[in-house]
């Protein structure tokens, strides 16, 4: 039986960015879209090109995806032709294949909101779509508020997306703007919208999570018949968040009745990146990752129950519902039991360290790991500390270097043009070979701007480390994320540094103090010493 | 129109404290259970009494509560009587009114994970509760696995429910274990069980949150016809997480079709207290309250997008579901780059600044805030510095102290005692009324420790502004946060502060710099000014 196709939109660069605290770099909505584009989405909404100078800078420097890239916008105003709307000229100008417009459909709304007659709103949507179509692009239409209004008024709800769909869009997007319909409502409003004569390969559907039903409401949709999901990446968007794609892209993969009867563009081989990526996101938006999400958090695959950590031994399928590997994502058994240290020899492994079962290196590395997360440190990301931590502990970790001392300034004054300006420095004294080294290193760039007190620190600690200066020449820092956190009773900052050299290798490395600079500095320095290991003979 | 009951029935302190990384005290589960008194649930499961140290102490010391108190376990082991069985005996000494017994209804379960026969597993069931109602005490029986079951040998799994009812169980609770039932499915599953002779009055739903579905199949489940529904406050549980009370509640009690058809007994005022119980929950697992939640999170009525703040402004119902007093939350419209200037007033107003529509100062702060926006400032939630912003674009900012210069050295070398220690100082000179004034403070705490050079420059700050140092004397510092981020081309960090006093006010500031002190740096003054305003008599 073959298959039918299902398309999934994505407003993560959209509808996402209006989620409380976050707002999005040019940089940061490339790097988005380049990773859904990977994935294998349909249809990437890019931003609202004119509402703001971001989106607008977006779209300029947009990357070539296999995806459409749509632009967001709205239904022209009244009283002025399509071509004559500034806010829609900005949309158009964005060059998109696609162009994506909300408008109306709850009659309430369009008298309350907008203030003009019901009629006029069917003209502006009429209108609006017809000239998008009239310049060569795919239409999309965004019925905002179609469920509300459809409970209200059928019939005008109906008459919106019909306006849409008579001048030539490609797709009529039910939404659920204000998050407040119930699955079983969705359904029965979706089958009798395709029941009124609009067919369900033209009808997508836009949910919000305002009463944990985002995922529930979209799979209704596609029940009763929608063919396109709209979504965004870990859920974010307006509110309590937009349908969460994360979620529905395995369980339209994998679970039935879906995964026999849609075709989407996401492989299976991406699937398998999909944990990954939820954490990719998580990084730009510094945001610790949710243990409890579904498919791709760290505790999604967790089995603590007694009980349950029992019987996935003898087979996952017990308590499992999906095969982890099939999101990227990997089974946790807690330390405390025996599975702790098998799980332990696998991850020893993967770092190229072989232990034999029943090494009592196995318990004593399990205490400091968890003695050491009791204190503020993380190692599910920072798997270069975690390396030199078990290495201390089984007597593979070389004394390379030694740290004596280091002192960082930093100063804000005024300058002799009476700017403020500030500026770091940083003293490192080191031993290596039995020699004493001191390096000073200062905090500007090759601009001349502060770069502040950790760089200073870092480029410093890298200046002279004997004969080791050449073996890390082409190591680089490429992230820093700072958070705080608790250790015991008092907050402590906890910084994780990646760096990156010119094999391709990146490494993570963690720190944790109540002072930031210290911290900083124990990542820096396990960083080097990662790299020391992978690029020097072995002698220890 | 009488309304039929619908029971709830939490399970936080038992299948919630399956969740990765929680532990509860026995004094905290003291505490939710008096908390999930209050708000009314029928059923409060306090644990498995013998399994864990805690449980067992805390049916010992149980508080009386008006819901029903219920001890967890399992059904008895093949080739033992009930009555000798220790594990179900420990459970039958706590002593409960109520006992839920954990039991096998999957086939395949029964001889891969049991080892016993079909008919061995029946009896378990069966002589279980018998043994429970003979002991003159409520029985529930949790059929593990009754989706999977069902779907494999639906016969088999009818069997097991039988075998409890039978036996005189008061309920039988249909558990979705894994969690990777689809609503639909629970739905249809659910309808046929009842048409098989099961009354819904006598079956619950328990379902897991492995496909983001937990909430969608426990109200599926209630469309099909059962009248209890397991849950956890905040969706705490194992892996995923338990279908979340929180979610259910508020809309089982405000939503059609349930609110019509249904009472519980949970009562609209003590709805009103279900956002400080969530938060109450965060607080003891000292977990950040999640801003997405839907009903009780920070974000669940914030409006960014810039159309629907200034709708929310005509009327709230144009962009809510419900009133967020209902559920004791409130609404937030926060500034950011996608709003408009009706949202901005708005937001002038709370700040106690009133300016007229049309107001050319208006379009100068959206200007200065989408500029600094742009370099990585975010001020959704830093309200406080907003509000600076917004007063210096409106004259209205008093300049109490100016900061001339300040110095930060962080050292980090051996003690006495040849152990590495680090220390920071500060200095701060300012001029206040015409007068320079020098601050020098340290980053040592009263135990000793060193608390990085942030607080060695707060200290320094704060030290000595002539006049208005008795001001801000009752002033602290709450929490601080650090975010890497994006300002132009270049990485920057935004550190956001959070300051209290002693009149009971909390207030946000934001500073960004590439230079992490200097950010702090900005953050803190921010903090005072704000703080200077409000206490100090108006001047300039």
């Amino acid at each position: 039986m073959s298959k039918e196709r299902l398309y999934l939109y994505d407003t993560t660069l959209r509808d996402g960015q209006q989620t409380q605290g976050v707002q999005f770099s040019t940089a940061e909505k490339q790097q988005i879209a380049e990773a859904l584009d990977d994935l294998g989405i349909d249809y990437i909404e890019g931003g609202w090109p004119g509402a703001n100078p971001t989106d607008s800078a977006f779209f300029e420097v947009a990357p070539k995806t296999r995806a459409r890239l749509a632009a967001f916008g709205m239904t022209k105003r009244a009283g002025r032709s399509a071509a004559n709307d500034d806010v829609l000229a900005a949309v158009m100008n964005a060059g998109t294949d696609t162009v994506c417009l909300v408008g109306k459909s709850h009659d309430y709304h369009v008298t309350a909101a907008l203030g003009i007659t019901l009629e006029e709103n069917l003209e502006n949507i009429g209108a609006s779509v017809a000239h998008i179509v009239a310049e060569g692009r795919e239409a999309l239409f965004d019925a905002e508020h179609f469920f509300d209004g459809y409970k209200d008024n059928a019939e005008y709800a109906l008459a919106a997306c019909r306006a849409a769909l008579d001048a030539g869009a490609r797709w009529v997007v039910l939404c659920d703007t204000n998050g407040g319909t119930m699955p079983a409502e969705v359904y029965r409003i979706v089958t009798e919208v395709i029941a009124a004569g609009i067919p369900g390969e033209r009808l997508g559907i836009h949910t919000h999570n305002d009463t944990e039903n985002a995922v529930a409401c979209s799979l209704a949709a596609v029940d009763a018949g929608v063919r396109q999901v709209q979504g965004t990446l870990n859920g974010l968007g307006e509110r309590c968040g937009n349908a969460n794609l994360t979620t529905l892209i395995p369980s339209l993969l994998l679970k039935e009745p879906y995964a026999s009867q849609f075709e989407t563009g996401v492989s299976f081989e991406a699937l398998t990146g999909l944990t990954q990526q939820s954490r990719m996101l998580d990084d730009i938006l510094n945001r610790v990752p949710m243990k409890q999400a579904p498919y791709v958090g760290a505790s999604a695959f967790a089995h603590k129950a007694g009980l349950h950590a029992s019987a996935i031994l003898k087979d996952p399928s017990t308590y499992e519902h999906i095969q982890p590997e099939l999101v990227g994502n990997a089974r946790i058994i807690p330390m405390s039991n025996q599975a702790g240290q098998s799980n332990l020899r696998k991850r020893l492994t993967d770092a190229g360290l072989n232990v034999e079962k029943g090494d009592p290196a196995l318990a004593r590395i399990l205490d400091r790991i968890k003695a050491r997360e009791d204190e503020g440190y993380s190692y599910d990301t920072a798997q270069a500390s975690f390396e030199l931590l078990a290495r201390e502990e089984l007597g593979q970790l070389p004394t390379f270097f030694e740290v004596k001392r280091y002192k960082v300034t930093v100063e804000r004054r005024k300058n002799k043009y009476n700017k403020m300006v500030s500026l770091s420095e940083a003293v490192v004294v080191i031993k290596v070979d039995g020699e004493k080294r001191l390096s000073v290193s200062e905090s500007m760039d090759e601009t001349g701007s502060d770069r502040g007190p950790v760089n200073a620190l870092a480029k410093a600690l890298a200046k002279d480390l004997g004969r080791y200066s050449e073996v890390i020449d082409d190591m680089r820092l490429v992230d820093f994320k700072v958070r705080i956190t608790q250790g015991g009773t008092e907050a402590v900052t906890r910084v994780v540094i990646d760096s990156a050299d010119n094999q391709g290798r990146r490494w993570s490395t963690v720190g944790v103090s109540p002072n930031i600079i210290d911290a900083s500095f124990e990542a820096l320095l396990d960083a080097i010493r990662w790299k020391l290991i992978r690029d020097c003979a072995p002698e220890a």
